[in-house]
C-alpha cells in the first residue's frame, strides 16, 4: 500500500538533520510512497533529492506563488501563495507527517497534524527554538502583549 | 495606542483558564484595544466574553463558513470555511498573541505567530498535550511514519 | 433583521459608479446592515464611505497581509495574505452580494457567490472588461493555450 | 517546453465538453504537458482521462480534504479543504487556462485567470448561466440585495 507522507523541517538545518532527511527521502521512495513537503531549502530539499535519486514522486507545496522558487528535485510543484498557510495544506496532504529538526514554521505543521489527529514522528528535533514570553497573571499577559505590540 | 491583540486558547479549557481568558478580554477591552479569537467556544468565548463585557470588539474568524457558529459575544464573525488553515488569519489578524491554555491548534496559533515575527505570550499553559512519537533514526522514522499511516 | 452585504466592485472605477457605490453603503448603513468589501480603493472606498458616513460598520477584507492597505473607512480590516483569493472569503462573509462595475476581480466574486448559490445584484456594470480567447476546437484551445503560455 | 495548463469546465457537461475536454487532455499530454483541474467530475474528469490515456501527469486540486474524492484518472490529488477557495489555487498552479464549457465555477476560475493576467481559452462555453439580478438604481439594488438575504 503506497502512502503520502510529509517531511517537514527548517530551511535552516545542521548536516546531521540534512543527512537524516535525505535518507528519509530515499526510504520513502524505495517503498514506494509519496514525499510531500513545503518545496523549499533546508531538510525540505534533502528529503526530495533523497525521494528523487530513489525515483520517487516528489510533491512541494510552495508559500509563494512562483512555482521557480521550488528546490530543483520536487517533481510537482503546487505554488500557492498562502504564506505559511500553506503549512496546513502541506498537513492535508499528507497521511503521516516526519518532522526533522524544528522550527517554528515546522512546529506549526507538527501541530497542525496532530490537531487534524494525522500521525507524527519526530526525527532530531533538538532543543526547542527560543521561545515566547511567558506570563503569571492575566494583567501581566495583557502588559506584555500590548508592550510588545508597541515595538 | 490601539492594537489588536488574539487571544488564542482551547475549546476544552479548565475553570482557571476560562477565568483568566476572561480576565485577559476584559483587560484589552477596557485599554481600548480589540480582541481577535477563532470565535468558538472554551478560551475563544471567555476572552469574547470579557471584551464584550468591557463594551470592546471582538472578531471572531471562524473555521466553518456558517457565522452561526459563532460564541454570542463575537461583534464581528468572519466566516471563512478554511478549516483550521483559520488559525492562520487569526495570527495575521494580530499585533501580538495572548495564548490561554494550549491545545494543538493553540499550538499552531503559537508557531505560526513566532514563524510569522509577532510577539507571543503564555498563560497558564499548563503541560503540552501528549505529542508525537519519536524515533532516534531515519528507517525507524519511515516505519513508524508509514505504519501510523496504514492505521 | 440585519444582514451582512457584500459590496464589490473595481478600484479603477467611473464617478458614475463611485456615486453609486457610496449611496448604496450609505442606504444599507442607514437600515443596520453591516457592509463588508475587499478593504481597498475606487468601489470598494465608496461603499465604506458611504456605510462608514451612515455610521455603519464596514469590514474591509484585504488581499495583502498588512492591515494598513485598507481605505480609511473601514471599521474592521481582516489582513488576509491570500491574495484574490480573499474574494472567496469576501462572499463567504456576505447574504448577499451588490456588484457595482466591472472587472475580473469583481466577476470572480459575482461567479464564487452564484456557485456558492448567495443572491447577487448587479448595478451599472457596462460591458465586459476585454477578454479570454475563443477557440473552436480541441486542437486550437491547445496551440493557443501552450502558445499564450509560451508568451 | 513544457508547460502546466489547467483545463476547467464543470462537473455537470455536455457529451460534446466531455469529448472536447478529453481530446484536449490527450494533446496536451502528447506535447508534454502538465495538466491541471479540480480534480472532480464532467469536463475535470474528461480532461484528466484524455491527459492518463498520453502518459501524461494530471494534478488535482480538490476543494475537500479527502484525496479519494479525485477522479480515477488523477496522478497527483491535492486535497485543500478550501472548498471553492481551489480554484484559485488551480488558476496559480496553471500557465494557461482553458475553460470547456461554463459554469459559475468555471467563470470564477477564467475571472480569477484574468485578474492574475493568465491566458485563458474559451471553448464550447455555450451561454451563461442563468445570471444575477441588474438593478437600474442604487436603491433598488439595496432593496434587492436585502429582500434576497431575508429569503
Amino acid at each position: 500500500m503506497s502512502f503520502t507522507i510529509a517531511v517537514v523541517g527548517p530551511s535552516d538545518a545542521t548536516v546531521e538533520q540534512l543527512t537524516a532527511a535525505e535518507e528519509v527521502g530515499r526510504l520513502l521512495a524505495a517503498a514506494g510512497h509519496t514525499v510531500v513537503t513545503g518545496g523549499l531549502g533546508g531538510v525540505m530539499q534533502a528529503a526530495s533529492r533523497g525521494a528523487a535519486i530513489g525515483d520517487g514522486l516528489v510533491i512541494g507545496i510552495l508559500p509563494g506563488a512562483d512555482r521557480g522558487e521550488a528546490n530543483p528535485f520536487v517533481s510537482v510543484a503546487i505554488a500557492t501563495g498562502l504564506g505559511e498557510l500553506r503549512n496546513g495544506l502541506v498537513v492535508r496532504c499528507a497521511d503521516a507527517v516526519i518532522a526533522v529538526g524544528a522550527g517554528w514554521g515546522t512546529l506549526s505543521e507538527v501541530a497542525l497534524a496532530m490537531k487534524a489527529g494525522k500521525p507524527v514522528v519526530l526525527l532530531d528535533t533538538g532543543d526547542l527554538p527560543a521561545g515566547p514570553v511567558v506570563a503569571t497573571s492575566s494583567r501581566q499577559a495583557v502588559d506584555l502583549a500590548v508592550g510588545l505590540a508597541a515595538g
